[in-house]
């Protein structure tokens, strides 16, 4: 099976200061292709270092993709060495990113300097892939394998991630017309509220049958759940495809409505679709999450169709200047509490108008815990035409962990509530 | 300089499935101790691709630290291969960890099951490093390096992002009482509004003449700006800061109001310290941000304080009921215009009794732009005790970029009417 390596370059995700999204991506479109990642390596602005692990790269995979240290500035130093490794040794301004160049600098009305015209200086033994997103070029190097009779593409793409994104259809081309490739067939299903030990356990007779060419992994998320991933490397696309669906339709019956969506379906797009289906509107009134809840569904394109808004109550003037919550009634049980959110999501949704509503109050962290409201604890009401229904939860983690966690616990109870399920 | 490697283990981190951030946070805090990370590198659950990876890395660096693979679960075999790397012959129930995964099971209410126990059980070549947050205990392992004298540390531990975080300080305790460290001196300032080329332009001089020691990188993020980072490897705390001190006074003359923070500081983050500073409040109504504002600010621990919250306005008809947009001004204007973001703005500022407000409309994309209003179009509008502010500006990215950028636009135009800057 065809296969590649991912190398990222930067000083800065060596000392942690950014995280590299870049290999997640190129990985996840290089298994779509049906190329197996080998191994992804971060590695510093070093020329030595850059062309020792390239050369590693180059001599165990196919396909190595290259990201960063293209930028037009100093401590990018990354072409340098691709024309050593290359044993390139003369360079030439390409025509295409030259002029992408210029008439970005020109629509901004930015000078051209000496720095962005080096930008489209490129090693002769590469071929430009040019970049529409930015003014650093994608290169292509065909680079001999030490001691084989085979070849390995290298390619290199800019650091950001749009950029680097904008590239990808262009690599992906390339790589077809070089290579046979075989199948990889992923499918993931997504699960929420069962803790991972006791999934396994349920599923643990069902997990020993499974045929040997067919390999799980659980993938635990504050977000989205649970992800359950079966894999088949090789065969037949329509046979995998087959073989998988089986499995899960045994899967389904041990799990029931735990199973709520596949591959990249997420608790709030799956509840996005279903009140598309339905025509019907939602909006949310959240204290504690604070506009988490809003933001993971106005993520989702087209989300305007279902989504009419939300008050952010932070502040309890909040709660009762907008959401009329009663003032006696906070004074009594708390803003944390059952007869808080039930105010809350009842007034939010009609004051928009909205079918449903979602509301939370809770306490995120790292201060303001007591022996009775602990942090962690979470108060959530769901209304809808017929329906109001309140949960508490009480979870464990950091103030960031606290709030990705009770906005997905929020949608997850909206999500039982209207029956959404994987059938 | 003690030097470190970073292994993460997972199919789901090579099949692009999740992002590793693990290696981000480890790198960051091994930096913060003084030691450099050489290389971080991401391999499949597979025995030989662990101990043939784990081998380079134990022969290359001081220090390694593993994450993940240590699952309840079949797919999960880092420990048998740290078992056989490191000859050990036999196991145990490390007692410390099994009691904490007794009483996490009770206090869920869960029965103990051999997987449940099992996780206790570690190789008895290793140091058990308890894991309070989970119940995959931390191990250590100490390898003599293949032909040399010294031995290497390698950490195992969770791959849970909230466990291993948990375990760190453990770690750093146990490579303090190993080795002595040198410094690495890292100081980060942030700018907002200009683009990296002509930034790197401005600052060209300055950049030339750094003492060879000092190393400058540019860190571009489309929620904070491009933050400028100078390291320095070796040599005195005392003088590193001194010199870097004296440096960046050099460039606040530059970049002046440009420079707003340093180091882990956000535009939120400055803003919030501003606001507490002077006792007072902000509130925002956000349309095409969709939350993502009021997501950044109420992430801030003791935002609330300074935070009284938000109107999502996301449906047109909320623009009117609850923050009394005129509906003519809306049908005259559209509601991405400079009219319908002043009239967001004054009246989420009035309904939170605030000090100050913002308001954003514009179109995020991939659908909804016109010739006039293109996709990336956005109007803010920041009020004030005693102004009313309004721009426009025109991106160019993916939904997801677009709203991350739009909301860290509009916090910079707040930021610089309040006068915030780096002095």
């Amino acid at each position: 099976m065809l296969n590649a390596s991912i190398c990222t370059i930067g000083d800065e995700i060596l000392i942690g200061q950014i995280i590299d999204t870049n290999s997640s991506f190129i990985s996840k479109e290089l298994n779509t292709l049906g190329i197996k990642v080998k191994f992804m390596i971060s590695i510093s602005d070093d020329e030595d270092e850059i062309i020792s692990n390239l050369e590693r790269c180059i001599n165990s995979s196919d396909i190595v993709i290259v990201t960063g240290g293209l930028g037009p500035t100093k401590d990018d130093i990354t072409k340098a060495a691709l024309a050593k490794l290359s044993k390139s040794e003369s360079s030439h301004y390409d025509p295409g990113q030259y002029e992408i160049i210029r008439e970005r600098c020109n629509r901004r009305g930015i000078e051209l300097s000496q720095l962005n015209k080096d930008q489209a200086l490129v090693p002769d033994s590469c071929k430009v892939l040019t970049n529409n997103h930015g003014t650093a070029p994608g290169m292509l190097f065909t680079i001999p394998k030490e001691g084989k009779a085979s070849n390995t593409l290298l390619f290199s793409l800019p650091g950001v991630p749009y950029e680097m994104m904008g590239l990808m259809p262009k690599v992906a081309e390339k790589i077809k017309t070089e290579f046979y490739i075989e199948n990889i067939y992923h499918k993931t299903i997504t699960t929420f509220g069962i803790p991972e030990s006791i999934l396994a356990k349920q599923i643990e007779s069902w997990e020993n049958e499974l045929p040997k060419e067919v390999k799980l992994a659980y993938l635990p998320n504050p977000l989205v759940g649970i992800r359950l991933r079966l894999s088949i490397y090789g065969g037949s696309r329509e046979r995998s495809i087959q073989l998988v669906d089986s499995l899960l339709n045994d899967l389904k019956k041990i799990l029931g409505d735990s199973i709520y969506g596949e591959d990249e379906e997420s608790l709030e797009s799956v509840i996005a679709a279903f009140l598309r289906k339905n025509s019907a509107t939602l909006s949310t009134a959240e204290s504690c999450t604070g506009g988490k809840i809003a933001s993971l569904i106005t993520s989702l394109s087209g989300s305007s169709d279902i989504y009419k808004g939300s008050v952010i109550a932070y502040h309890n003037d909040v709660k009762f200047d907008l959401l009329k919550v009663d003032k006696g009634l906070i004074d009594k049980y708390g803003a944390v509490s059952k007869e808080c959110v039930i105010e809350m999501a009842k007034s939010v949704r009609e004051l928009m108008k909205t079918d449903y509503a979602i509301a939370t109050s809770g306490i995120a962290g790292p201060g303001g815990g007591t022996t009775e409201k602990p942090v962690g604890m979470l108060w959530i009401a769901v209304v809808g035409p017929d329906f109001c229904e309140t949960k508490s939860v009480v979870l464990s983690g950091d103030r960031l962990r606290n709030i990705d966690r009770f906005s997905s616990e929020a949608l997850n109870m909206l999500r039982l509530k209207l029956g959404i399920q994987l059938i």
